[in-house]
């Protein structure tokens, strides 16, 4: 008996900011399930912003096509298995995309390990502080930056996981962590809520890097680059000698139709800088270890994090196309 | 009896293309020796692009103030000492700035090893291909970009000393070595008498990006970058996965009211580049074993330096001036 199923595609190459009217909704028969696979029912999936940057050129990933299902992560529950490493019932995570269900040979899907993922720990957590956002943060600072106590870091998107990752584990390493997000409720949350020493507004200072020179007398040993642009170059004209900046994205390139890039280069050279772009896939064996020590730190009470959830399958367009104006907080879910 | 001369000092801050009215002799006493001191009658100085930046902003040197003695290396003859490290006869080279003599304790300035500075290898070699220009293109190659043997390396101001040196040691280590110059007799020089593999003309290219791309069909594994700007936006786009730039001086920046930098950083996080700023200063500890060995492969014909010798320590400002616009080849030096 087949299971009839939804997906997101793409039907039109988004220019600028995206709309919901460049997605659409296809309704499928899933096959039957061959010997090795498995079939998934999700029950979260994720809408990221760095999968902007795929909808429209070509970058570390391939370009989508219209026609070709939304890049997401999810969680989902097995509802039928023909593989030995799965059995009904189990949670897996997966990066198949904006799908209600989908079969799988079970190559790219994770198994969650119950002892991981149990209260205070949601099963999302396994697509946001214990998924790829927060374990770009945990690999960024400690593997590509080789981040030290005691030294000061600027976090940029300090407001979303994987910026409110790096900045809490940055403190539990006795760093002074400070933050840029935009607007006083993203503030507000990061220092009072993730105990950022000091958050700044970017919306509230013309002289962005005035203000960080500000907050860093002293200069930053690190920078956890999410955003590029502007911002990067505020950071850049603040650095310590010899400082480092781990790149893990640069999400304010990715709706203009020219890059802008960093103008500040000189200080590479003058301060004697390292800019290194990682991604996370190149950890992946360290993944299960840093899941058990992140998961540590949440039930410590000593990490926190903030998923924005909403309810319904048909709205994962809208909430996409919020990222790019809204001020959610933390990790956006789509709960089916 | 003290000794009447003269040095160059900075009399106003250049805007745009430094002119030689910017420049003014003064002509000085030099104090009697005290213990410890030696006076060194220059016999070659340098003049550098890079000193430009220092001219009118801050660098990793302190900005040049009007009145202050214009920066550059020399080589010189100890006529007298009061200090044991030195006998007068003694060959000694120095960033002593640009002056026909000076008084020292001794501290910066280093005793030239007879034994490396004997024919073929001239004397002014000491602030050229074995002086900072050379030693910056040996460490940033071997130290910086930890390069290997067989990999694809690009090399900005292939005409210059640090450019044709870093290609000539990625030659010697089996490396194939695409330069970037300006105008046909540099490229000429640089592919005939140096022995890179292709040298492109950045003033014969509108699209340079695509030049370097068609001459770098599987990527680039090393950019040794001088320039900045538009040549590293060029190489960004041509870099492989996990390619290494090693940043010696973004000179494309340093005659800009307003700075430009690169646009096409979202390389580094797709790509996942290392762009390492380096001053050769951090590998001081290295420089006699880096002059030992640089020193053999000219010895052995394997590696060529070119040096543009203009006599009269008067030019030494007209000299300057040109290299914003001139096409000449190598090292510029002034013979006393």
């Amino acid at each position: 008996m087949p299971i009839t199923t939804e997906h997101w595609t793409l039907c039109r190459i988004p220019v600028g900011i995206p709309q919901p009217a460049d997605f659409e909704v296809e309704v499928v028969d899933l096959p039957d399930l061959s010997e090795g696979e498995i079939v998934v029912a999700n029950r979260f999936i994720s809408v990221d912003a760095g999968v902007r940057d795929r909808l429209s050129r070509d970058s570390y990933a391939r370009r989508a096509e219209p026609g070709e299902v939304i890049d997401g992560f999810a969680v989902g529950e097995v509802l039928a298995s023909l593989n030995d490493q799965f059995q009904a019932g189990d949670l897996v995570s997966s990066a198949n995309g904006w799908r209600r269900h989908y079969v799988s040979t079970g190559r790219g899907v994770m198994r969650m390990d119950p002892a991981v993922f149990s209260p205070p720990i949601s099963e999302s957590a396994a697509i946001g502080v214990l998924g790829v956002s927060g374990l770009t943060a945990y690999f960024g600072l400690r593997d590509v930056a080789i981040l030290q106590p005691g030294e000061t870091v600027l976090v940029s998107s300090a407001a979303g996981t994987v910026g409110a990752t790096a900045g809490q584990i940055a403190r539990i390493m006795g760093c002074r962590v400070v933050g840029i997000a935009g607007g006083p409720v993203r503030c507000q949350y990061v220092v009072e809520q993730l105990g950022f020493d000091i958050c700044l507004d970017r919306h509230a200072h013309e002289n962005l890097a005035g203000a960080v020179a500000d907050s860093c007398l002293d200069g930053i040993d690190v920078y956890f680059d999410n955003v590029g642009g502007e911002v990067l170059d505020a950071a850049l004209l603040s650095m310590k000698q010899g400082g480092r900046i781990a790149v893990a994205g640069q999400v304010s390139e990715y709706n203009r139709e020219e890059p802008r890039g960093a103008r500040h280069l000189r200080e590479v050279v003058e301060r004697r800088l390292r800019l290194e772009g990682f991604v996370v896939w190149d950890f992946l064996s360290g993944f299960r270890d840093a899941m058990t020590e992140v998961g540590g730190w949440i039930r410590d009470g000593r990490l926190t994090y903030y998923e924005h959830v909403v309810d319904g399958f048909e709205h994962a367009p809208e909430l996409f196309c919020s990222l790019f104006s809204s001020s959610a907080l933390g990790r956006s879910l789509i709960r089916l």
